[in-house]
């Protein structure tokens, strides 16, 4: 991608930022987490097939919440499902649809992301999405998958306010190419390391040399720590961090991650890629605390691993990447998860929610301020 | 119990049929599988505090399900959570909430068993129920915990007929005693082993000088396999079984046991004995078919092992059952769960659902003229 | 397989049986557990390509142990492994090599079996046995597979007297067709449901319309329970079980069971093959008592599943058996692994060892009698 | 502890450097990773009653290995067997005895570490010494728990040349205090993302209002990435990571770490912890490769969670920390295991091994250079 195209880019998401309030993603400032290069548009779509819907709910003073929707690929997924696995970082979650998942190995329907106590009607929501397609309509049995992480401080959760229409919604929306980021969506109402999360992405690509694989990573931020920003104790900093006693602090929370990859990985291997997504919370300063519920689902796009419901032969041929090459694509599921976290912060914009209640969004320019005095921040 | 007592209790519970088609549980036909001895309901209601609660949806020609409850004990349960566990038999199915258990070692809600589809919003009434009382009406976060069997060959599935007030009716109407048993509830329109299956529930108590513990079992019967009762090859007898070319056959469709002890175990022990519960499994006929969603799970309803949701001390003082007394525990969770099974189908009726079908139940004439030519059956 | 075959096997049998006292497989007995058909060994060498190689050691007063080997194929293992999943029954039992099993689904070495305490040298025997062929000779790791049971009782097993040289003869001895079974290798001092255990196997051919494949299992018995012989209370008839206060019983123990099939499972399959053979368990008596440790081990010896160490392509083409094909393969592990255990037992002798203690075999005649009352014994 | 005393100890660490090369640990130079402050050593004997022993061998050219012991306390472990889990990062190591600590909840014998071929014979010389002492003379059964890396690139592993002496010499010598770390025992011929690797111990205390527990990591360093030094890109930097085409680079390898809590937490708290010690390996630059073994245990010392061998009541009564609490837990053993790492890597000095190959050992003014340009090094 030229200099030029990036910049495009960069503005592009500006201007798809929801408050008006002036916030880049992180490598749009100089910060470069890793040593790998991400795809072009830097998030979970660069995965071939890929979409992210999503619906943003703002209304008066206490509802801030929302639905983000990831489609492993533009076909009917109950009819063709690809290989997934999921990995429980910690398990104080609602995530819904796993061990099915862990079972067959696969993937039937998109996955949902939303608030803690909205995850069993946005299940209920994608039963109906699946019901509604003709050629499902003699199913009785529907994996639905939604993860969540709790935006209870500044929305109104007890009201459960995500209805059906709005995952509908987001699903006819969903898009390859940019993703909105910050408080959006599912993101909407979350807190992140000491200040406002919410839905982050971003992708690595493998040297060809290596295979040329792409993964991508999506992520919903909802958890505490000790932010560090690329290796600098940025938390600390700004005297924002848990454990540190002049401030309040909620260390709980959750993060979900969804991983996507071009690879033909087993779920077994998908399983491994996904447990590598715990490492990156690890580098940004997180330690999975009691409160968290902290999941990874991983699946791959790839063609020739697609599962049809009907299928015809009992054995199917697939491609399998060997356990040896996996490397590559575990630094580039750290790397891909670590920034994407850093995106969910970088892109989030200040939210006042109910009672009056406001999470700040990470000060970017005292952020920048830090990394600078650290050596970390490159000219541009 | 004496004979008489036992005579009023089988009396008490044929006429609790829900559909007048004269039925007896096993033991009242002079079949006692085991050598351990049932407690006073020979019922998951033996283990002192434990109640169970259903709803039965019989509309017109195609609605036939429901939702069957079990509460560990009579306070309030998010306040006051029990230690438990869950096993995976087969993850082929829409079990919710067993992260959290897994993780934190407890149960928050009641349990609820209901049809597959439905499980999203019988999870989402456990929420409506919780945040129902006063106590709770701050919390932000809630673990329902939903079983599922699927009966839709029988009931219109889709439709998701169980509402929010059906599960709040049935944990209103929940009593300790006597259970119904068969086509009731979350079984009205199972299947299991080539007849009807539906709600089962035995018990058994451990010798005094091995501690004198209670182990109650309730299941949930959806499944096939080669019945056999007892030991005796029922299915084989009756030609009606897995493999056999002969007659249409479901080996698929799953079983969900709930476990209640008083015995002080560990989440770690709740889970090993879940996971003895899979080999009565054996013992009735099943392999755990690949559709087959077989999960169970147990808890303790032991006093000194309740988890206050506001804890004053860091520090819980806890009785803790040695690793080495566990084996009486897991010859009882095999024996009821046995029984359970059994009880499921020898109190189920002929159920008609959608599209005219017919479950026939387990012509039990037939079956113990069988079990007389094994020498099964004792004279009463 | 014809009669006179069948007649020609079990009479070669006998005379395989290394204490000269007149066993027979319980199926030559009449007595036919399950629905499928067995091999033509009835054998896990039925599997084609698998070989089983044994070495009893009964020397002087004390020592009755010994060492069991499963082959997956004649080639050398550590270049061509096979895929390969461990499912833990209960693991109290020191298994050895299960978590990179696990992690990279796949098997390098045979299989042994010995004595508990003898497992760590038993398991360095087979790193001995690896590196001595001359193609392996620059490797630095190797994950030996070593299950086991615990036998003294009757044996000096302090003294883990199974050296190196046993191992290694019993791999060059490794043989296809019969296997021997009953109180030899690594069976050679174990205990089963009361009486004398040892090492058992059997097989199961799915129909051709299913796929036709082939399953064998091979198991090491050691265990208690309350023994039932193809459904009939044979342990309680024999006035032999677990709870009855009688007789001295010893429930703890384990079993080890290794599984082998040509069906193209990867290894989340073996893995979901390998929890069925713990239903067996179930069907036979066992309640997998807190002291057993019980480990199933499943591999698949299709051609086209082999991993080569040194992989040219990065990707391999593989066939896999669909999820949906499972269900007559789970079927077949469960009624081999349970006439495996039988035939443990039919097979075994009375073995005397250590300190004048006797382990009695099951009384064949007496047993036979008891299987005529209850009309389980197939004239012949 | 006063800055004297910090001085002292540094002073006597570097005197036990086993080579006369000078090296200091991390927090000796200033660099001081977390927020969380370390015990009186910085070491895993901070937790009362922990003692580590050491046997290095250095024998000829090519014998570069040894063996690291940690004992949970000083009284026989068989008899009084403490509350322990595993957590498996990445399977591809051949841990020995992580079945029965997940089964039953604790450990039994002290916690060996050496090379990946000699890990049978070290688990046989552990059986050796639990039968040695008088009290345990009539056990059949021990649970040997030994961890490895590969140290086959410097060390003759093929030889096995860690004996049973070896490893009773190491228990014999096993003390408490200073812990001896860099190229010893285990660690002797180990490398650690682009060096020299070897053993590192580190400890974090609890704010008293927290619970004022201690946590203490034993690491065994083996594995490869991108170095990351408290955040700083130190591997980049010295142009020596991973994917880095100028120059060799071994990604693989493994890491063992060991953890000590005198917290009274629960076998499954235990693992949670331990889960979080990965979360550690992200901070340091690894991201679990393919053929990492990276494998945690963790253990408790609290004197009432004992689980004696001979228990008079069924019932034990014992304390359990809330889950509620372990946040600040997660949070030391994440601090802990990176800082442990870094001194695994500080106090190696260079070691030539066999056909004359040498790794070297980071080099501290590069490394101190870089810190300093980053401004991550305090001045002292």
């Amino acid at each position: 991608m030229t200099k030029l195209n990036s910049l495009v880019l960069a503005l592009l998401l500006i201007s798809l930022n929801s408050f008006g309030q002036d916030r880049q993603r992180i490598r749009d400032y100089g910060i470069e987490p890793g040593i790998l290069t991400p795809g072009k548009f830097n998030a979970i779509t660069d995965v071939k097939g890929v979409t992210v819907g999503q619906k943003t709910l703002i209304i008066g003073d206490s509802i801030r919440t929302g639905v983000t929707l990831v489609l492993p690929h533009q076909e009917n997924i109950f009819q063709n499902k690809v290989p997934a696995a999921v990995f429980v970082g910690n398990g104080f979650g609602k995530m819904i649809g796993t061990t099915q998942v862990q079972e067959l190995g696969n993937l039937e329907t998109p996955i949902a992301l939303t608030n803690t106590l909205n995850s069993f009607l946005v299940a209920n929501a994608l039963v109906d999405y699946t019901l509604s397609i003709p050629e499902n309509k003699n199913i009785r049995s529907v994996n639905p998958i939604v993860g969540e992480t709790n935006d209870g401080w500044l929305n109104d959760i007890q009201g459960r306010h995500v209805k059906t229409t709005d995952v509908l919604n987001a699903i006819a929306n969903a898009k390859t190419g940019l993703v909105q980021e910050g408080s959006v969506g599912a993101g909407t109402g979350t807190h992140c390391l000491g200040f406002k999360g919410g839905i982050g992405t971003s992708s690595r690509i493998i040297p060809k040399e290596k295979g040329g694989y792409t993964v991508g990573v999506l992520v919903q931020t909802n958890f505490g720590g000790i932010l560090t920003i690329d290796g600098i104790p940025v938390g600390e900093e700004l005297d924002n961090f848990y454990m540190n006693n002049q401030v309040p602090y909620t260390v709980d929370g959750s993060c979900m991650m969804v991983i996507a990859t071009d690879a033909p990985l087993s779920d077994r291997n998908l399983k491994r890629l996904a447990k590598r997504s715990f490492l990156a919370f690890g580098r940004v300063g997180s330690f999975s605390s009691n409160g968290s519920g902290d999941y990874s689902i991983a699946f791959s796009t790839h063609k020739d691993l697609r599962i049809p419901y009907n299928i015809e032969d009992s054995v199917r041929t697939i491609p399998d990447l060997n356990n040896d090459e996996l490397s590559p694509l575990f630094l580039a599921v750290v790397e891909a998860a670590e920034e994407a976290i850093y995106n969910s912060m970088f892109m989030a914009t200040d939210v006042t929610g109910q009672n009056g209640r406001t999470l700040k969004a990470l000060p970017v320019e005292k952020t920048l301020e830090i990394m600078k005095r650290y050596n970390k921040l490159k000219s541009k």
